[in-house]
């Protein structure tokens, strides 16, 4: 057998350099030392956003505006957005970080896996996958959305607020799986194994 | 000849509520009375996401964040990126309304069109020519960005803030370009004929 | 800020040769002389493929026998359907020329825009709309027609001939974005404000 | 067994109304017989198109400027030409009669096949390889072709002219394959066979 | 003219060396050499496949298990399966060889090449149309197969097995089309003409 | 807000008939049973194409023929391929099963995650890259491998044999991928957290 040219190294977590937390403006610093507080560790996107200060303040006010807001969806169907949508695009951080939030609020081990690699077959509700059906058109041809296809979500009884909603998430998340995928954001091990 | 079945009205600049300025927020509705003495008119992307005013105010941040910053791309350039990748997602709002600024940050009245239509073929330096090569890979399969696509930006002397900056501004239009789509956001009828 | 490497010339109307008037065969001297009195100018189209006479000919007696006739559709619809294909195959010389003749003929100044962004967010009726769907599957996938299509046509009321029209002007028009692509073919600077 | 619902009628030449020999306009009528006489038989394309005679017209003259002059690329090259961008655009007609019509100007069996199914594995020489490739472009992506896809092919000896001839056929077979699948133009039977 | 660089040589029949008769497994030769006494000649694939003998027993076995077997679906409606396919695929090998065998099996000289180029323009009945629609769902996208898609073949008469049928016969010639292409299997020249 | 119409039942192994044990073929049966021995429990794929005796004997030969034998492929490589296709296919019985066999050969619990949503991220070697590109080109467009591809491959140091192997794991996974979405194979719930 042929040997490998040489051992793989993990990638780095980002690209472009990443500040340390005293470089940190205090805001910024704060942020993240409350998000390591509450998880036990500091989840890599904020590390490499942090590069740019005002990026990174108005990336999470539009997140926060959008996952933790009240409305007719749950907190797991909004990660399931965010899952089906970022395994369309590859993003490996946000598949596999909001892969485990989703299978913490689902409180399912499997959901996140099955609906990163085929949504169709994943254990999910008709309306469920309706609003995943929505979410997907909206990440990779929202230029033929239409008003059949509000429609098709209402008949599901999301209200008008919801699908601003699940198109939102869909959007918000074609931005942060960009940045993903320019940066080179590389995820957290501690995410691979959570609440399997 | 076959008469058309009715007129066609103009549609509607959102297909979700558009707020009364009277109902905002303040801070919002200040924001929107600035521009509109500025611009002599309402751009209707603040009428359209004022909607959700937390939104709102994480989007313009974010977008204030990476356009109006200083660094090595010029405005014009920056607004090239928008309008590149705009056309590519077929957004209506954001070809007509940063295809008139585009016009007027070049100070030249057919880059807009060149650039929305083939940029392959705009009037633009071979420098320029690669900036929309990646953002335009970014805008559309972000998940094949590798370290050569860095380093052929670098080639034509872009720093690495400035490949973050052309990156960010494509991610950043993911997100604009899905949420005209999703709303169905019209573009005032003033943009099309200004700076021609 | 890093300045661009050089200032970028205009592209040449041609990457073929381009024969002077006085060198062309009388008759195709004698079309283009007529265009350029009633035009004020002479489009680009007409000098870059007189460098094939025979084909010149062909070309434009075959634009003419679907542009010029009688029929169903009017002058502004056959633009309509001129423009929406020519911006799915990036065309920037029949985007811009057709554009400025659709915008005449429609006497509605933002109507080309519109259609070569997103022809399914124009202010267009019901029944151009179907027409437009018929005519993109014709330039994208028209080994996808079947008989279906084309009653979903006549229900919008086009006659068996109007349907004809339509597809035909897709197919010329898929001829002409080509070899309009292939000999990179410039638009006049004049068609770009023309009745904005 | 379950047994078919029925059998399987041919279908028609045309989707739309094809006019009898008798009603035609004499020189379309004249063109058709000279056709007849030298084939022993009339090809469904003439049939079909004489439909429209000033299209026909159109159609015949710019087919012969392509397919009949002089030049760089053999009679057999041209119709390689046809073959693979018509199987590219799944054009029954052209496939099946141009493919026959390359067996006997190739003097070649098995090559019309083979360039239908996938050209990459035909028995043909780099150059042809090349001249493919190009063509194939024009087919299917016009909006990409820059210089260097140019001079790609004036390294493989083609002249400026012979580059014009290849997008050019290409281009004009966009346009054909389209109106084939437009009106569902059958093949005549007497093609599969000629030539094998 | 500028002349070929060199004449072409037929390509080899695999780009893998391929043993002789004399060299194989006893089993093996003894298969090979029964099909050579039915049919004349050995076709390539066995020869290519030979090159690794214990998938060559897989293959065939599976072959056999899918084509030979008694149930709803007729031995041309099975090979109307593999040309589909195999043509959507580009496969070289199993387009002309199955062609040839469906030209046999349906006694139809037409309908191999009608369903290569476009199986939506063949002489086919409704429900040959239905049961290729789902086998090229299965070869292309197999990942969006749906309940809808089983029932709406149930519809045209189609048993639970012989669904299971049309789908592995169309998964099985995925995996061989892509040994073909990787393999750069060549067909026999005695397939061309078969049956014509 | 609105309450989910149901809950969601996890969906059955699979759409077609599973048999019992007992109902099987003794070798049929041996074999399962031995897996389940080693495994401690059955894993679908073996009792979803237990419905088809045949096809259940030539799919694990020709499995076996790939995945088990020597060469210059590590055990952990060949899962690689395994993983990285059927991810590419959103074959979720594939890339869950074959994930956690993945991270069992490479004792890597992070390696079968990143390649599933992003192979050119993971921490895999050079060599292991060229691997990967190359087993996705036969998996999505296969009619384009040419020489070029093989001799990439070999400067990597694969032998003839290992570029065989390499994509002949490809071309059996785009059978087995079609299989599973055909059938709706649900993966086993033990595999998802098997090595985490």
């Amino acid at each position: 057998m042929t040997k490998p040219a040489r051992a793989s190294n993990p990638l780095p977590i980002s690209r472009f350099p990443v500040p340390k937390l005293t470089d940190m403006p205090p805001d910024v610093r704060a942020r993240i030392e409350a998000v390591q507080e509450k998880s036990g560790f500091i989840p890599n996107v904020f590390l490499v956003l942090a590069h740019r200060p005002d990026e990174f303040r108005a990336f999470m006010a539009y997140h926060d505006a959008l996952m933790d807001k009240e409305g007719g969806l749950t907190k797991a169907e909004r990660e399931m957005i965010v899952v089906a949508t970022s395994a369309a695009n590859q993003c490996q951080y946000c598949v596999v970080a909001h892969g485990a939030i989703l299978r913490i609020r689902a409180k399912n081990p499997l959901i996140a896996d099955q609906i990163a690699i085929n949504y169709r077959k994943a254990d999910i509700t008709p309306r469920q996958r309706a609003m995943l059906d929505f979410a997907m058109k909206v990440a990779l041809e929202a230029q033929t959305i239409g008003d059949d296809d509000i429609k098709a979500l209402r008949r599901h009884d999301f209200s008008e607020e919801d699908v601003w909603d699940v198109g939102a998430i869909a959007a918000f998340f074609a931005l942060s799986n960009r940045m993903a995928n320019l940066t080179g954001m590389r995820p957290n091990d501690e995410f691979y194994k959570l609440a399997r």
